[in-house]
C-alpha cells in the first residue's frame, strides 16, 4: 500500500491528500467543498471531542445548540462581522421543491420565496448574542459560559480535505461576562487550554501570541491564536480565541443591570477550533509509509498480528492463550486483535503503518516457544522482542515514550525551522529556503505587512505573548521597533 | 415558580410548552421553526446520545459525517423518497452576498447563483448511498455499518418544541448488506435496542410493530416503529428503523460481487431517533409542578439544600462536615450542593421542582444534631428524614425505586387507556372520551385506513409484532379481518 502514497519530498501536497484518503480518514464527496469524514477519521476527531469537552467542562463551560440558519440582517448588524462572514457563505432562498411539469424531476417552487433569505451559519455570533439578548438581565446572569459543537459553513473557491472545506466542524465557546477583565481572562484561559491540548494531546508544539489587527476575527477586539509548523514548514493556525469587547452587545443591544444599579453592556469571548486540528495531526508527525497517529488519540492503540501458517495451524490453542494474556495485561489500552486467516501478515503489516496505529505486536510460532513478542513502533519504525509475562508494563511504557517522542521531534523541527533575520534579503533566503518560522522587526504598520505578503506570501502569524522587547528596525521599512514579530508562510 | 405552569388538565399543549420553556429545555429562536436546545436540556440530550452511541458501538457500529447539504437531483433518484422528501426542504441557491448599492446592508449577489441547487438534508439516505456505491465492491465490503450523529432539516409549517421543528438533531443509521435476511436481522435488532432504551431509560413503555403501507417511510419496503402513549392518551411515535430492501442500491447502481462471483444489489436499513425523545422524556412523567426527569438521564441526580438562616450560621463547621460527608457517599451520582445565600430554601425547592431533579436532600439546623437528612422524591413529592450514616445506599435505592416507579406509573397508565373496540361507535366513544390506543380489527386496505383518519383523525400506528391473529370484521367496513390492530391519535 505504502508506495501508493506520494513522497513528501516530491509533492508535500499530495503526500498529505494521499494520507487522509488512504489511511481512511476523509474523502471528497458529491457536494462540491464538502467532505465526508470516513469512520476512522471520525472516530479520532471523536477523541479530540471527547478531551476537549471534558476540559470546557472542567473549566466551568455547558454545551448547548444554536439554530444552524442565521436571519441574512442579522450579520449586518456588526458592521465589522458583515464585512468578514457574509461574502462567501451559502443562502437560503426557497423553503420547497415540487414536481417539473415535464416530468424531468424537482424543480423550486417560485411560490415558496421566503420573505428574508437564511444564511447557513459561518460562526454564530450574531445569532447567539440576539438570543443571549433574552438570557442576560442582571450581573446575575453572568457569565454566561457556552459552547456548541456544530457545523459551519464558508463557501471555500481552493478546498482541502480537513484544512478548508466548505462544511466544517467545530466547537464555538461563545460567553458573556460582567468586566472587561474577565472577558480577557476568558480568552487567555481557554488559549492555555486549546495550547495545553495541541502540545500534549495532538503532539504539535504551538506559539501563543496575538494577531495584527489585520488578522483578527471580524469583530474582535483581540484575536489570540495557537500557531504550530508543519513539516514543510508552513504555519498552522490551529485554534483561537476572541475578546470581542462589547461589539456584539452594541450590536444586539444587550444591557445587564450591574450590582451597584447601573446599565452596562456585556463583555463577549468566543473561540474556536475545528476539525482543522486533524490536518494538523496529520501533517505534523506521518511518514512517506502512512499516517502516524499520537498514542493519546489513536482510537486504536496497539494492533496483535498473528503469523498464521503451516507451523502456526498446530499451535493456535497456543496462540489464543498468549492473546488472552496480552490483552488481560492491556486493560485501559485499546487493542485490536486481527487474526483474519485471508490476509497475510506483510499485507496487514502495511495496512497498520498506513493506518498511524501506534504499537504492533506480531506473534510468531516460535514467540509461542519462547514466551516473547515482537513489537514495532510505528513512529520510528524500530522493533524488538519482549517477554510476554510484562508486555503490559511494557506496551504502555512505549506508548508514553511515542507520545513525548512525537512532541520531541515535532519541537526539534521547529527549533531547527525558527530563524532571527534582521535584513528583508534574509527573510526572503529563509522563507524560500528551509522555511518556517521567522521572527523579525516590522514596524507595526499595516501597510507594511501587506507589502511583505505581497512581496514574499508570508503573514505575521501572531505577536508571541511575552515576546522579548527590543529596539532594532523593520526588516523591511527601516522604521524603528520595538520586538521582533513571527512570520510564516501559512496554511 | 410552579404557579405560572398551565395545568395539564386545563391545556395539555400549554402545559407541555410551559414546562419546556421554564425548565430551561429548549425555546424558539427568531428563526421560523428553529429551536435553541438550551443548555439544561442540551445536557439531558448529550446523556441519551452518550447511552445510544455505546449501545450502538457495542453492536458494531462506526460514526462518521456526511455532507449537510445534497444536490437536488439526488433526491429524484428514489421515486417514492422523493415524494415524501423533496416537497417541504430549505433550498440554497446562491453562495455569495454582497453590499448592497443603497447601503442598507448585504443582498444576495444575483451573479452567484449555483448551477444545482443543494437541499439541506431532511435525512440523508441519498446523499449516503452516492457515497457507499464508491465503498462497497464485493462481499469482503459487507456489512457496512454506519451511524451520524447530526442536525437535519425539514420545512414545518406547525412547529412545536422538540416535537416537531424545522431544524432537529437526531442519529441516523446507514448500513449495508450482503442479504436480505441480514438487513431485516438489524433493522429488528436496532428496534430492541430502541425499545430498550425507551423503556429502561426514559421510562416509557413502548408497542413494537410495523407501519401500514400508507405510513411507511419513503423509500422503505417495511418500516418498524415503537410506539409510545402520553398523559394526555396521545401516541407518539418515538423511533423507527426501516428496512429499505434494494431500492436505493438500485437507485444509485451499488452492486457488489458475491462469494459465488455473481454480481448482485446491496440490502439496506436505516433508522433513527431524534430531539422528539426529549418530548417523549418530558410528556410521559412530567406534573402541574413541572419537570419530571428519569434519574438515569437526569444531569443532576441529586441537589442538596442547606437550611441556611440565624440557627445554622453557628454550624456552618458542621454543615460542611455533613455535606462531605454526603457527598463521600455519593460516588457515582451526580450532585449538587446549593449553598447560595442570595435565595431562600422554599424558592430553590420550586426551582429544583420545576427542573424535575430527582432527589432533594435538605439539612436543616437540628438535623446536624440528630444526624439525619430530609430526603424528597421528586416523583412522589413525598419525603422522609433518614439516618446521614448510610445516605448513600438510601440514595441509590431510591433512584433506582423512582426509575422503576415512572416506569410502572407510564405502564399502568397504558394498560387503563388500551381498549379493544368491536364497533365503529365504540371506536369513536373512546378516541373521544378517555383516549389512549385502541386495538380494533381494520380490513387491510389503505382505503378504510384514510377514511377512519378522516373521520377520527386516528391512524394506524402499527401492527404488533406478534400479534395476536384473531378472524374478526373491520369496525369501520364490516369486511374480514384476521387480526386487530392499533390505532390512536397521535402527534
Amino acid at each position: 500500500m505504502s508506495k501508493e502514497i506520494t513522497s513528501r519530498s516530491v509533492d508535500f501536497s499530495k503526500w498529505y491528500n494521499d494520507i487522509v484518503v488512504k489511511a481512511g480518514l476523509a474523502e471528497h464527496s458529491s457536494v462540491r467543498g464538502c467532505m465526508v469524514i470516513k469512520p476512522y477519521g471520525f472516530a479520532i476527531w471523536e477523541k479530540m471531542k471527547s478531551i476537549l469537552d471534558a476540559r470546557f467542562k472542567a473549566t466551568g463551560h455547558v454545551n448547548a445548540a444554536f439554530p444552524l440558519l442565521i436571519p441574512k440582517s442579522f450579520l449586518s448588524k456588526e458592521a465589522a462581522h458583515v464585512e468578514g462572514f457574509a461574502k462567501e457563505c451559502a443562502v437560503v432562498t426557497h423553503y420547497r421543491l415540487k414536481n417539473a411539469e415535464d416530468g424531468s424531476g424537482v424543480i423550486v417552487d417560485p411560490d415558496a420565496k421566503l420573505e428574508e433569505e437564511l444564511i447557513i451559519r459561518p460562526t454564530s455570533e450574531t445569532i447567539i448574542w440576539n438570543t443571549y439578548k433574552n438570557w442576560i438581565r442582571s450581573y446575575r446572569d453572568l457569565p454566561l459560559l457556552i459552547n456548541q459543537w456544530a457545523n459551519v459553513m464558508r463557501w471555500e473557491m481552493r478546498t482541502r480535505l480537513f484544512l478548508r472545506t466548505s462544511e466544517f466542524f467545530w466547537q464555538e465557546g461563545h460567553t458573556a461576562h460582567a468586566t472587561k477583565q474577565e472577558a480577557i481572562d476568558e480568552t487567555e484561559m481557554i488559549l492555555k487550554e486549546y495550547a495545553n491540548f495541541m502540545e500534549n494531546y495532538i503532539g504539535v508544539p504551538v506559539i501563543k501570541g496575538v494577531k495584527t489587527e489585520s488578522e483578527r476575527f471580524a469583530g474582535a477586539d483581540n484575536t489570540y491564536t495557537t500557531e504550530g509548523l508543519m513539516q514543510d514548514g508552513k504555519a498552522l493556525q490551529m485554534g483561537t480565541s476572541h475578546f470581542l469587547g462589547q461589539n456584539f452587545a452594541k450590536a444586539f443591544d444587550v444591557k445587564f443591570q450591574t450590582k451597584e444599579g447601573g446599565l452596562e453592556h456585556v463583555w463577549a469571548t468566543s473561540w474556536g477550533v475545528s476539525t482543522r486540528l486533524m490536518g494538523a495531526l496529520v501533517m505534523a508527525h506521518s511518514d512517506d509509509k502512512g499516517l502516524v497517529v499520537p498514542p493519546k488519540l489513536a482510537p486504536i492503540q496497539v494492533v496483535i498480528v498473528p503469523i498464521l501458517g503451516k507451523k502456526m495451524n498446530a499451535k493456535l490453542d497456543l496462540l489464543q492463550a498468549a492473546v488472552d494474556n496480552i490483552k488481560g495485561q492491556l486493560d485501559g489500552v485499546s487493542v485490536k486483535y486481527d487474526g483474519d486467516d485471508t490476509k497475510r501478515a506483510g499485507f496487514k503489516f502495511a495496512e497498520y503503518e498506513m493506518k498511524g496505529i501506534p504499537l504492533r505486536i506480531a506473534i510468531g510460532p516460535r514467540d509461542l516457544d519462547n514466551g516473547t513478542v515482537e513489537i514495532a513502533r510505528r513512529d520510528t519504525q524500530t522493533k524488538d522482542t519482549y517477554s510476554i509475562d510484562n508486555v503490559g508494563d511494557t506496551v504502555r511504557q512505549l506508548l508514553e515514550e511515542i507520545q513525548n517522542s512525537l512532541y520531541q521531534k515535532a519541537l526539534d523541527f521547529r527549533k531547527s525551522h525558527t530563524t532571527k533575520v534582521d535584513t528583508f534579503d534574509e527573510f526572503k533566503e529563509v522563507l524560500n529556503g528551509k522555511g518556517g518560522f521567522v521572527y523579525a522587526h516590522w514596524d507595526g504598520t499595516a501597510e507594511t505587512e501587506a507589502a511583505i505578503k505581497e512581496a514574499t506570501k508570508a503573514t505575521i502569524r501572531c505577536i508571541p505573548l511575552d515576546n522579548e522587547q527590543e529596539e532594532g528596525v523593520c526588516v523591511f521599512s527601516g522604521k524603528p521597533s520595538k520586538q521582533r514579530v513571527l512570520f510564516a508562510k501559512a496554511y
